[in-house]
Parts: C-alpha cells; structure tokens; sequence
C-alpha cells in the first residue's frame, strides 16, 4: 500500500496486462523486455490522452522458483526510470503462468484542453500519426528468423519500444480531437477511434518505417497491421496548427495520413477498403 | 483509460492478485467468489490505512473460450458496489491460467492523522482486532469436506470476505500507531506489523470465531493461522480512546488480545513462542 500525493489536475487510470506466450515470446525476447512492454503499453495508454504518468502498480504472477525476478524487474524499472513513473507499490504470486500486470495513475492536468479521449474526432478532420509504422513487426519477423545481426535497430522496436508522452502533449496542446496509440496496429486502431467517435475515416498512406520493406514481403500490410509501434494516432481540425506545435517543440513532424468524414460507415484506404489486419484481442 | 477526478487528499494505492488454483480454488468456490475476493482484498488494504475506496482497474487474464466473464463480473461488481468502489477501466488477456489483478485508488484524506502505516507501533501500545478470527479458514474446511449445510455463516465467511473501511477509519481518528489486515492469518499479520514497526509483541488471547470450534481439531491454531478474515489488526496507545471511538460510530467493540513490548526479538504467545503459521506467500 502506497501513500502518494494526489494528481493536481485530472486523473488517469490504465492498467494493462501482458501474458507470457500470448504477447510475449520469452524464447525470442528477455524477461527485461517482458517488463519493460508491460510498463510501457501503460504509459502509452497515458500519452494517448496527452496526460503525464505519475505512479505504477505492479502484480507480478509466474512460476517462482523458476522465474529471474531480477531481469524482469530490472525492465520494469528501467521503463519506470525513463518515463518518471516510480513503481510504488505491487504483490507478487505464485502462477503457471507469467502475468504482469501493471496499472498506471497519470495526471491529466486541470487546464483547457481536456485529455483527449478516442471518441471526438469530427468530419473533416486531419488524421496523424507521430511517425511511420511497421518497425515492431518487422524487429519481431528478424527474431524469428534469427536474422538479428540485419537491422538491429528494429529488433530493438521490438524488444524496448517507447511512449510518445511528449508528442501526445503536443497534439492535445495544439487541438487534438481524438487521439489513441497504435498498439494493435494503424487498422485496427483507426477503427477503433472511427468506432468511438462516429465518423468515416480514409487513410490516403500509411507510412512505412525505414528497414521494413528489407524484412517483409508486403511493408504496407506490416505497417498496417503490425502492433506495437506505440506511435500516436490522432485527429485534428488544424493541421498547420498541429504541425507548428509539434515543431516549436523540437519534436518530429507529425504525418499526415488521411481524414474523417461524415459517412460514419466508410473504413477507407484510398480507393478500396481499409483492410482488417493486425492484432485481435483474444 | 479513464479520467476521473482525482481525491482531495492524499492518495492511497493498492494492487492485488487472486490466482486460481492458488488463492482460490475454483472447484470449491465460484467464479463470482473470486472476483469478489479480488476486489475485497484490495479495499481491505485501503482499510488498513484508514482510507477509502475511490476507484478500481481490473486486469482479467484466462482461457477465453472456457471462462464465464459474466460470472465473474457479477463478483467484481459485486464488491465494487458494496465499497462503493466503482470499476473505471482495464483490461482482458488470453491465458491459460486464470489471474484477476486488480489495483484500487483511495483516498487518504487531508487531515490530521494521516493514513495509518503498518510501521508506526511504540513500546506499551495496546494491540487490537476487530473481530474475532478463523471464519474463512474454518468455512474452506467445511467445502473441503461437502459439510456446508452445518455453517452457512462460515461459509459465506470464506466465499465472501468482508473489507473492515468503517473500522479502520475509527482506528485512524482514535489514534491508532500501525495497522494491517489479517489476509495472512493473524501470527504471519502480527509479525509483518512487528518487523515493519521495530517492537516486540505480545498475544495475550486469540479470539476465535463463534463455530470454528465444531469444525477445527485446533481452534486457536485456525484462528492464528487462518487468513483471509480481513479483520483489521492495529497497536494504539489509548484503548480506551479507540473503544470509545467504536461503540461512538455504532461499531463493535474491537478486542484487545495483546501489548508492544521494547524488545523487537520478542515474538510471544502467552508464555511461549508465537507460532509459525498461516500464509506464506509463495
């Protein structure tokens, strides 16, 4: 039991699990990275509201005897330490399975714009993302093929993937209407944020992380359907305003990848439909 | 994700799993049972500070295609709304064995005294529970044996375990030094507030509850090392400023069953060695 200061502004709560086997391959990555994942998809959930984490819980739930707590928690205090979101508290269990489970308090500030949910965007919007996409997927193929040594910055996206914490500041900041993070993939996310908000959507391109096209046999199908990237997806009524926020503060211009539109039935990628690939919650 | 406001204290964080097959077997109780215990257990930790339940995030991880979630639910909801403690966000996971993991915000007030900690006992304070123990050890026995006509209220003891937030708050406001809920039986519970505080302590009686008696070969034993009572257990220099307190709010009045002493090696039952029982976490 924690005894923290409260959030001065609004307050968030993510909580997330990641499940050895099923969103983990521990044959593939480490149990630092297992970690590391299960911080990180919380303070993506944060950064998607364009909120700031503050605090962590942690239940770790695994084979004991067997288990190396130590790497796992040295991933776990290592996403903690880079996003300044000190683990304060957690219980450790017996299981056959390895669960970590880990929720996350942010604070959503107190002043005008509000967090930005999934559910605003408005026809006519402008459809970012904070950067191109695919390099998770293509990072996960490379270890399975054992071809680590070709792109070891992609395996790396893989294994230590990061938060957009600042980007989701800038575009809440700059008039975000609808925002969400790209962790099931660019499809299935921007259906869920078409979904919650009510509007068509048309994806006019889908960016294309650099080195993907080197691992996969189809670069548009991994970068719309590959998971994980934790890239921000948001929409906007003023691109330029967006763009200009993005660049006063030094960070990478947010890409322009299509609109919304008053059809809330239209799933769109430029002249045919937008496909269904990527991650389906089992 | 969720955005609710935040508490107006100081907050309280609490994080809690409940595995099956290992705190909970689910031939014995229901899946309802389990998510209930789930949710008590960590409004329990938010009693034992003296505070209250704001919110709660729940992460379900378990065989999908085989799990009845509505069943479950109705147990997490259950205790949700008897804690008034309302479920804002989570998250649901593919894994063979079943964990809920739940994390529950509270708040721990403003004012004077602050939340009470595990670590804050003083040589000469006078120990307390709340009622008396080995009702959930004793129910678990009777559906171990198919005995549960003989002691609903037992029973019902083990599969619904009650979290002590009006109690707590009463120790709190009377002056209570350290507190902790009896989740691991009362030796093990005695023991973490004795090595948290630096005293040593002495049990003068251990309060068994009404039909523990007809069920267990070893009372006192049940009641030591039975745990999941969730009675609150707390050391406080005035006992009779804390029963005042209690029969003030209409509470029962808490049991006094021992002292802090100022050798911190010192681990007494009566005239011997306080006994090594109960949970160990494993």
């Amino acid at each position: 039991m924690a005894v923290v200061p409260a959030p001065s502004g609004s307050m968030l709560l993510a909580a997330d699990a990641v499940v050895a086997g099923v969103h983990c391959d521990l044959d593939l990555v480490g149990l630092d990275d297992m970690g590391w994942k299960a911080m990180v998809a919380n303070v993506s959930d944060v950064a998607a509201v364009g909120g700031r984490p503050c605090y962590a819980v942690v239940t770790v739930c695994g084979p004991l005897a067997q288990l190396d707590f130590d790497l796992l928690y040295d991933g776990l205090v290592g996403a903690s330490d880079a996003y300044e979101c000190p683990i304060v508290g957690g219980d450790l269990s017996s299981s056959a399975t390895l669960v970590v489970s880990v929720a996350v308090v942010g604070d959503g500030g107190s002043g005008v714009p509000p967090p930005v949910l999934r559910s605003g965007a408005r026809p006519g919007d402008t459809l970012f993302v904070t950067g191109p996409l695919g390099s998770s997927a293509a990072g996960l193929e490379l270890l399975r093929s054992g071809q680590t040594a070709d792109a070891p910055d992609l395996v790396l996206s893989h294994r230590r993937p990061r938060a957009r914490l600042d980007e989701g500041t800038a575009a809440r900041a700059a008039g975000a209407t609808a925002m969400i993070d790209v962790s099931d993939g660019l499809a299935s996310d921007l259906r869920h944020l078409a979904d919650a908000s009510g509007v068509g959507v048309v994806l006019d391109r889908v960016p294309i992380a650099i080195g993907v096209g080197r691992v996969s046999d189809d670069p548009e199908a991994t970068a719309l359907g590959g998971g994980e990237d934790y890239e921000l997806l948001f929409a906007a009524p003023d691109p330029t305003r967006i763009e200009t926020a993005f660049a006063e503060r030094g960070l990478g211009t947010p890409l322009r990848i299509g609109r919304c539109t008053d059809d809330p039935a239209e799933r769109r990628l430029r002249d045919g439909d937008l496909p269904v690939v990527g991650w389906e919650h089992r």
